[in-house]
């Protein structure tokens, strides 16, 4: 984040963009952090610690934040009041899938608040979608409007997202085409929407609030009943391409089957490393993530074990192209693939490492997302959080 | 590029950095186009022209641009002089491969002056090929130092080269490991030598003077006579990677096959691409790109014609897998892979339509280098250039 400089207290005319940017700066970090100390804001910034206290002052005015009484602080000297971000401000996340829409309230700093799963029996199309996101919603905002403020709608989509405009120009599993569902889903409910490419979304919640804090250059891929997507953070910054469309790792070439998957692509990773096959093998008709991993876990049957290393050897070859192409430090895994590593990630590792440079093996960490099955709920509230970030003033107090 | 601002032209030690911060910005514009008018410089800059005349009369004063009369000029008013590099400033630029040393000598604004390539019968030892160039660049220094000045050297590496420190950690083909080249290049001539992958030079080359201008997501795929290597440019920054070992196409799956590669990798593009095979099928021993191009293009045998197609159709798969990936807007297909592009590229693009994802395919252009054999060469002078363009003024004059 870049800090213009100081900003003295004064809301005059000339000061007013200054003081607008250190608002944003300070709610950022807390955003980040989750709760910060004043003295500690006052560090990040390089602002003074009266500016700072004026600061806060005003994002407590408009219901932003909160204070609270100083934690142990073994510094000499007056101890520093705590900045937590105030729980009565959410965003709402929208995750359709085929098999269900998942609607949850987001706090700031990725606190889940409440998640509501409504299953599908076939795959809905996007007005179906929207029609159900929207009657969830409405319930939403008859419990919680009293007491918080919603500030809009995130949606985290199985697709091909176009960055300018939100347009879902393909999510092959839906079967959608050039679907404008953000502009339908606040027409029907009157907020602000924003969607978002999911695994996109859950690269950038990994980063900011999970395994991938602190880390540069990430790889997310996330499994889903939708196949499988990623994103990329590449020193820093999320990799958008020329029109939004990176990160579609599930597409990409790793066996020399025929057939050919959703999108029409033939050998590709979604072809072999499937949430269909594992149901299958573990004799389930259908299971939210937390119960596919549970199964995977619990079964000690051979069959299962080797559809679970059959899938991890074609998910190393993915990411043997992905380390030798991008260099990451770190590839979180999500969704089903998380579970496929949490049940035999050594197998994993051992197959990246035969296959992968290893110069560039040697740089990188796999990991499981820390998030679990809140992550594309996080993700999609930051897109709707991330106008309040910007100018936190704009939003008033709505108590 | 970032300006802080118009500088007055006092050069008191108050403004000293912001005087340094617009010579390198006038320069930098300057090395980009190749020539500008004193008009369009202070347009570009937001300088005034008093400031843009005298940061150009420093410029012309350090021996490094010169100004020639206006050109023609349709606009009313006075014709505005144009700045161009002055060519007397030169970079040397090397490039080690397996059955060559190139060195050349590289004007500012990506002109090449000189090329001398030191055939081998075998691959070089690090030692040997420091030895090699070191003697080139002498009997260089003794044909160019009266009337040029020299300002250092950059090395374009066909391996994994540490962004921190230069060193090659792994160059598969020329069969060397942890080699500090650059190091050893500057104690044998004196010159300053930076060190770095030569696809991603190559990219940056082309993004700068060639078929790249102007566009911030590109890949950039060079085949040499030392493998395939690949550099990214996302949203107009180099992705580099964690440790500057990013685009490793070459080593990516793309068959089957079980066999391995220089790098010990099974089933890579290098297995499938490679000059090797096209040298055999031509009944040629070796060849330099020129000379393996004119002999593709001229074959009428049908032999030649579908070792030309098998190739390309394993390109097509790399390709299709960068453009789920990375979503770019164009890719640049350099060395060998542009001679294959030049020769059938149709077919080329069928394949990856076929395979890629129909809306990501739609962003992309696909195209060969401008530079032709010259672009490693204007890429590695970038890196003995970047000094220079950070603070000209620091180069005094030298004639």
């Amino acid at each position: 984040m870049t800090l213009v400089g100081a900003a003295s207290a004064n809301r005059g005319n000339s000061s007013d963009s200054l003081r607008r940017h250190n608002l944003s700066a300070v709610l950022t970090l807390v955003h980040h952090s989750g709760a910060l100390s004043r003295s500690r804001l006052t560090k990040a910034t390089g602002l003074n610690r009266s500016t700072i206290a004026d600061l806060v002052a005003e994002l407590i005015d408009v219901g932003i934040v909160m204070e609270s009484g100083p934690g142990p602080n073994k510094a000499v000297g007056r101890p520093s009041p705590v900045v937590r971000p105030d729980p009565g401000t959410v965003a709402i996340a929208v995750n359709p899938e085929i098999d269900a829409i998942t609607v949850g309230v987001v706090g700031l700093a990725g606190t889940m608040v409440k998640r509501v799963r409504h299953a599908l029996e076939s795959p809905p199309t996007a007005a179906e979608a929207v029609r159900v996101a929207a009657n969830i919603v409405r319930n939403l905002q008859t419990e919680f409007d009293g007491s918080h403020r919603i500030v809009g709608i995130g949606v985290a989509l199985p697709g091909l997202v176009r960055g300018r405009d939100g347009l879902v120009r393909l999510a092959p599993h839906l079967g959608w085409t050039d679907e404008p569902v953000a502009e339908l889903l606040e027409a029907d409910t009157g907020y602000p929407v924003v969607a978002g490419n999911d695994a996109r979304l859950g690269a950038n919640a990994e980063r900011l609030f999970g395994a991938g804090r602190g880390v540069h250059d990430l790889i997310y891929l996330n499994g889903g009943a939708s196949g499988i997507g990623g994103g990329i953070i590449a020193d820093g910054v999320p990799l958008r391409g020329v029109e939004g469309y990176s990160g579609e790792f599930g597409h990409t070439l790793v066996t020399d089957r025929r057939d050919t998957d959703a999108a029409g692509s033939h050998g590709s990773l979604e072809l072999e490393v499937n949430r269909d096959d594992l149901l299958r093998v573990l004799g389930l008709n259908g299971a939210d993530p937390d119960e596919l991993e549970s199964a995977l876990l619990r079964s000690a049957s051979p069959q299962v074990r080797a559809e679970v290393r059959r899938q991890l050897g074609f998910l190393a070859i993915a990411l043997r192209n992905a380390v030798n192409i991008l260099n990451p430090e770190l590839i979180v895994l999500g969704g089903f693939l998380g579970a496929l590593f949490a049940v035999d990630g050594d197998f994993l590792l051992s197959q990246v490492a035969e296959h992968a440079l290893p110069e560039s093996y040697a740089c990188v960490r796999i990991t499981r997302a820390q998030l679990g099955s809140d992550i594309l709920m996080i993700g999609a509230a930051e897109l709707a959080f991330a106008r309040l970030l910007a100018d936190p003033a704009a939003f008033g107090n709505p108590r």
